[in-house]
């Protein structure tokens, strides 16, 4: 069991035994959360139950929900230092009225809040901090049991990503037939699932999970609903998906490190038409206190990413190269979820080589996107990163890895994409960052480039990420004849001298 | 100077001197040809000249041409066996009546005729012997003088290629500024070009050079006008088009391995439009006795390949999954005849490796069409393969090779493309030939494919052709899993057992 969740327990246990005007702190993007013991009659996931988080005047609102054990919660992530008050509000009289207060102070280290788009097409955190996701892909990992579950943690832990894409339901899949322990949902005696009871261990374990991702510095890119399905959850009736949808952001919204994709492959989802999703966005920007990120990811057909509720693009797509029409399109982040994965199996998409997904990688983000890793090496274990998590296999991380840190470490958060032919003749189109261009050659060996940089001196450097070297080319300035070494899937950087 | 120039001199001696009667005989595919001496008045270019060739009821109209020093010459290339006679028709009272006669004897060995299209959308030669076109590209190697252009002609004997990209014109272009020796018109005394004289020694020297082509076994794909021009070729009026036009093929199509090409990248000669090339089509179809194929290239527009007088759909395109799509569209041959360069130089389209371009060959094959190979290395020397030949770089050809020996001695010229499912759920669109089966793995690893075979029990092996290797993998039958190495760019096939 984590820190994070014993923390909770303790907050709660402080909570309700804390005498009025008591000094509660909680430091900044951290989680306050309080309980309250009321007898419970009937199904306590029917009380009506909510707060309004107050800092003067200004006024949030958050739900709370039923914690189990004849106790209902609220959680609230504070986003300002100072003293915030709340005031419940119920149906259930022993839960309305309810006061309190906390002060908020300066966030922990590391704690920088939720994601946020930035400048139109880029991200960052709530407190400013750059974020570029560089994520990765473990669909059902948070089913597969404690023993495995913590391999892929020590296995996050040393790998280059800071964003995970992990599914609410379990998956009915190839390489995924297994059942979870826990379901969102608790099971009638007949062993079909009450829409009406949530089951609180399944999401006692998530959010223990979740903490441990943001421990790690992972956003966790959740999937709220996915086709690969033999139970039943991808054709849930309206008001079931909204009624899951409500418990699940009360009870998680709060946590800094989520965002909301509606749905995997939402064309696959022969039960849900566009206007279902329509729904489950607005449902979902109303009952955020927070609003976290929002995005909707495809098999063949793009939702319409222009509605006004989708905050970013998540795309399903091996043509990297259409990033930047994407970016003139939606003028939102871009983000290439799945363009492929490196593996071994049978079928295409996952069987790309290391070489073919870094190439998938460095077009993405230098054609003013960003690009997620998957890994689907098949050794007759059944499992495969992609789907259960587990070790990590293959050569991309690594070469995303020194491609992470290079880009972070030369400040291209909020590059931008600069159309081709803006560095000469042959140069193709790239980003422009805060310090300079970056180029890709690509799957081509040219021994020379003509280029013609804008005025001043700049320093060219060659970037081979995936030997993870970079060769310094000279200073150069105006219109020249660069001489490359005849080589594909090199990057050229230029900064100013 | 080469024995078929000079036999068609002998053939031009023994013509004017043999007296009526006396027996001729010409190899079946070979080139008759016979002269006329008469004095010159005016502009021997505008005299009416042609002849009827006749065996049996078929007549065979062909037109003859002024050939220089005051002779008239009539060319014809017999197709069938047997005797053949001729009469000629003029405004000349000279030219007018003259009636003569040949026979046609076996053809000698090599000898095949012209290409034809077959069975809708794969080709062969006019004797019904199979033809896969291997191309490749010397845009201006014709215009190099003697020394380069016998140093192409050596580094072509070796080769694997069967099909040769050229100009009538010369090329201005980035590695393209020199002059040639002769141009297809004479000049004026200003240095402009006679519109209506034709530079006999420019004819004799490309008409040597063909046939030493023909000596190789190589087509002639001969590009009738292109863009790239500082001479005014590119913008002549439509009379002077239509005069070199006939005048071009009363010379020309007597050559059994010549192709008319209309066009290199026909959408960028701004002063032609798509009617313009109606119009050649359509004269060429009329003028010339013999059928030759057909085509017009395109840069980033494609022609309307449907037209009927198109013979078979002539592409510049990197996308060459997109053949099958074409071979539905047109029902005719696919011949992509640029997808890129092998080479080194600044431009995206000539820096490809050597992996991509047989990556692209084989997608282009086993998608049921052609692929033509390009190569652009600079060395330094400013002459490159693609534009004035001489030496031939790059890794792709003996690729090239390997995969069209395996082709061939597979018996795949008649192959069919088959749709993506049909080998199994996993296994690839590709192509059924006569004995087998061609399915390419492409640029992905998998360790492993669920294939469904036909009845009955099948031979696979895996075919590198990259490495020139080809590997036994046993014998199947049914719907089974099988095991691949999980490396790229492999091919496998599947034979009857």
């Amino acid at each position: 069991m984590k820190k994070s969740f014993l923390f909770s327990i303790f907050i709660v246990l402080f909570s309700a035994f804390r005498a009025e005007g008591k000094q509660i702190e909680i430091s900044k993007y951290a989680r306050f959360e309080t309980r309250f013991v009321v007898p419970v009659k009937a199904n306590p996931f029917n009380v009506a139950f909510s707060a309004v988080f107050s800092q003067r005047n200004r006024h949030v609102p958050v739900d709370g929900f039923y914690a189990g054990d004849g106790q209902w919660a609220i959680r609230f992530m504070p986003d300002m230092e100072g003293e915030w008050t709340y005031t419940t509000t119920s149906d259930l009289p022993e839960l309305n009225g309810k006061k309190g207060k906390f002060t908020c102070v300066a966030a922990k280290p590391g704690a920088h809040g939720p994601v946020r788009v930035a400048k139109l097409t880029r991200f960052q955190y709530d407190d400013g901090t750059d974020y570029m996701p560089f994520g990765t892909t473990c669909y059902v990992w948070n089913h597969q049991g404690t023993q495995l579950e913590e391999q892929t943690l020590q296995t996050l832990a040393v790998s280059p990503f800071n964003k995970l894409r992990m599914c609410v339901f379990p998956k009915d899949y190839i390489y995924n037939r297994n059942d979870p322990e826990h379901y969102v949902f608790v099971k009638n005696e007949d062993g079909s699932f009450d829409y009406t009871r949530f089951d609180i261990a399944y999401f006692e374990r998530q959010e223990a999970l979740l903490d441990r991702l943001a421990d790690l510095g992972i956003e966790a890119d959740i999937i709220l609903f996915h086709p690969y399905d033999r139970w039943g959850f991808s054709k849930m009736p309206r008001e079931v998906d909204e009624r899951y949808l409500k418990y699940y952001i009360a009870r998680i919204s709060s946590f800094a490190n989520v965002w909301w994709s509606f749905a995997n492959e939402y064309d696959l989802m022969s039960a849900k038409t566009e206007a279902d999703f329509d729904f489950y966005f607005k449902l979902t920007q109303a009952r955020d206190p927070y609003g976290h990120l929002r995005s909707i990811h495809n098999c063949n057909r793009f939702f319409d990413h222009a509605k006004p509720y989708v905050t970013h693009v998540s795309i399903q797509s091996g043509s990297l190269t259409r990033v930047s029409e994407w970016l003139r399109t939606y003028e939102k982040p871009i983000v290439v979820d799945e363009c492929g994965y490196e593996g071994n199996i049978s079928k295409d998409w996952g069987n790309k080589t290391a070489i073919e997904m870094i190439h998938r990688t460095i077009i993405g983000f230098l054609w003013g996107g960003y690009v997620g890793h998957g890994e689907t090496y098949d050794t007759g274990d059944d499992i495969l990163w992609w789907s259960k998590g587990g070790i990590l296999r293959g050569d991309s991380p690594a070469m995303i890895a020194f491609f992470r840190n290079y880009l972070e470490k030369n400040e291209f958060s909020f590059a931008k994409f600069y159309p081709s032919g803006e560095l000469g003749p042959d140069m193709r189109e790239g980003i422009r960052g805060k310090n300079g261009y970056l180029c890709y050659i690509g799957n081509v060996q040219p021994a020379y480039r003509y280029v013609v940089l804008p005025a001043g001196r700049w320093r060219a450097e060659l970037v081979d990420v995936i030997n993870g070297t970079v060769t310094d080319l000279g200073v150069y300035e105006g219109s020249f004849r660069l001489q490359l070494p005849g080589t594909p899937y090199l990057v050229v950087g230029f900064y100013k001298n």
